[in-house]
């Protein structure tokens, strides 16, 4: 083993997780990290520190020269990227939650770790207090995994589980998510599947060594969700999940994140409220199954200490199954079976089923669906899909397959 | 990082591991191990592979210099002790799944890595295919843990799977079990919790740093479970469960293997058959749950090939949390909650009830219980505890308390 590194950090944001992962250190007994500046932008916020700890100028941070490590926990992806490359190119270890980031400049960025011969970790990115990416890192590094699905986000999941328990429609399960914490103010990229679509960029990559390109993966999420669809789930005894799915079916990987109809016997059907889940299916290992809070200052803080305890002992991902699945190529050119509601047939019409296998209509309700198999690629090509007087959710018994 | 270490594998035991093993490594891309020398007892028995890829001499592996990992994967605790303890002797890796000697041996075992700088892991050992031992050492390294509870033993999770679902009883449901391999010819381990107590001592020093003699441990089974425990748990609502629980009070630690009484809201509830679980709960990172197949020729196998793919980047087990909890003690000084099913009165009087919340008896049936709290020290020194017309598991309000 290498000697053990000093850690003298920078932290870049002091919002929810910064100052739970503050905390976090503090209680921590096995490592020695001293938190030397915190950058924030906003001067006029009462912090709970005294001001000798902050600064507002960047580079107070990256021209200090003693400090070895930076941690970046601030919302916004682009000057985050600006911040974690600098610090990379000047020698210093980065660790970073922010999923956004690292699902845009993937590339870049581990290039500059290996050019600069640093650590960069980002455990915190994806599915909170889970150990998700080391896992898949260090202990699913030589298996064969056929495929990883999940949930991902932690306020869409909560909302679901409000509108499924208590009957609340969207709006008002979002305001409650929003009042209590688990939803924020712009909720757009959460509820749109965003998020989660960003995780599971990450995890594609450290899954099956597949860099695909964030803007290529489709994502739907639940705002347009109706009482109805819920009634319908649970006379059928499913419950509406919002899951993200990567799947290997022979030399193909098929990514995606959107609502699916999850059976009782399915592991992710008991994950309630804001917590997150990982089912990792492998060739030999079978099913794994990991539960953990998704979100939150102290769980995401556990998850950053845990990347930040990695670097004293030079730890770096190593992205071992890039290389190992060299003939694996992404598509979208898979068939999946839907339930699809709909408020027209004008709505009904621009989805291209290739079979339907279901049909229902009631015409003093306005509830209409039908269930039916349609290429993952034509629904893609939806003009406005998210806009649409529609909500469509993967069923339980949804095979995916090629379509050629 | 280090360069790759070139693996040279001499293997001990060919059994439903072994064999496992052999597959896993064959199939897997990643890593270029090749298998020298398999060592095995029985010369009668008909082998998947040509004689010579194998010996019945263990000083055919253990002499041979090219040999750089010996995988140790044969059932007699003490035979596997030397075999192991040679081996690191002559500067070899050693991976093993053998939880009965590592429980054993733990110190020595220690030690001899700590003397011969060799990597010494077993992830195998505890908990089938979850990365349980990995997830402690490396993720939760920094991590105060409150506390650690699971499902340890497929054998016994499939028995009271069977025996709630389809209202066997004990004995038909053992039988079944062997009959599908899920339970040896011989169950006394399994059944009576000293394979999951064997498992529970690995992982509290990988949680809390304290290393306990297994001796010291309370384990209590299912063999006197009868039809009436299992109504009675399922009209209440509740699912009888074999649990491992490690559990830190202030400045003491508490360990012990027991069934408990599980509510639908404890994720263990939905853990069935032959799976296994843990459940780890940090101060900051809350709950977290692990689940996946607990036994078995594959999964089992690639929990050892992960370890063996991690000693070719010479990684080693650092025990970190050692130290850490240097002021904590063990103890078996806690008052616990039991629901305790008697055949006689005389039976009863030997469990020392602290205080009795509930009692219930039925003279035509014969089905008498007590809900009751008793001082887990009084309970092991009832003589013959496992021979009694008795069963007892933890209730689901069960809270651990210092008896001082």
């Amino acid at each position: 083993m290498a000697e053990k590194r000093d850690i003298q950090i920078g932290m870049f944001g002091f919002g929810v997780v910064g100052q739970g992962l503050y905390d976090v250190l503090n209680s921590s007994k096995g490592i020695q990290a001293n938190v030397v500046r915190i950058c924030v932008k906003d001067r006029s916020k009462p912090r709970r520190l005294s001001m000798d700890h902050f600064t507002f100028d960047k580079n107070d941070i990256l021209n200090n020269d003693s400090i070895n490590l930076v941690v970046e926990l601030i919302d916004n992806a682009d000057e985050a990227f600006d911040i974690v490359k600098e610090a990379m190119q000047r020698g210093k270890h980065v660790v970073s939650a922010n999923k956004k980031m690292v699902a845009e400049h993937f590339d870049e960025l581990v290039a500059l770790q290996h050019t600069h011969q640093v650590s960069f970790l980002y455990e915190g990115a994806a599915c909170g207090s889970i150990p998700i990416i080391r896992t898949l890192e260090e202990y699913y590094d030589n298996e064969l995994l056929n495929s990883i699905q999940g949930i991902f986000n932690g306020t869409t999941n909560y909302i679901l589980s409000k509108i499924f328990s208590s009957g609340q429609d969207y709006h008002t399960a979002l305001k409650q998510a929003q009042e209590l914490g688990f939803a924020e103010s712009n909720p757009y990229w959460d509820v749109h599947a965003f998020d989660a679509k960003f995780k599971l960029c990450i995890i594609a990559m450290h899954s099956f060594g597949l860099r695909v390109n964030e803007a290529d993966i489709f994502n739907y999420g639940i705002p347009t969700i109706l009482p109805h669809d819920v009634r319908l789930a649970k006379e059928k005894g499913y419950k509406p999940k919002l899951l993200a799915t990567g799947l290997k079916i022979r030399d193909k990987l098929c990514l995606f994140v959107m609502p699916m109809l999850v059976r009782h016997d399915n592991l992710l059907f008991n994950v309630e409220d804001e917590h997150n889940a990982v089912l990792v299916e492998g060739v030999f290992s079978d099913k794994q199954f990991f539960q953990g809070r998704g979100a939150g200052s102290y769980p995401t803080g556990s998850a950053v200490l845990s990347d930040i305890s990695a670097t004293t002992y030079h730890y770096k991902y190593e992205y071992k199954k890039e290389g190992q699945n060299s003939q694996l190529q992404f598509t979208n050119d898979v068939l999946i079976e839907i339930y699809l509601r709909y408020g027209s047939e004008e709505v009904l019409k621009q989805f291209k089923f290739v079979d339907i296998i279901e049909r229902h209509q009631e015409r003093h309700t306005g509830f209409n669906y039908v269930v039916g198999v349609i290429n993952l690629k034509d629904l893609m090509a939806i003009p406005r899909l998210r806009e649409l007087d529609a909500f469509f959710a993967l069923t339980p018994e949804c095979k995916v397959n090629l379509a050629n």
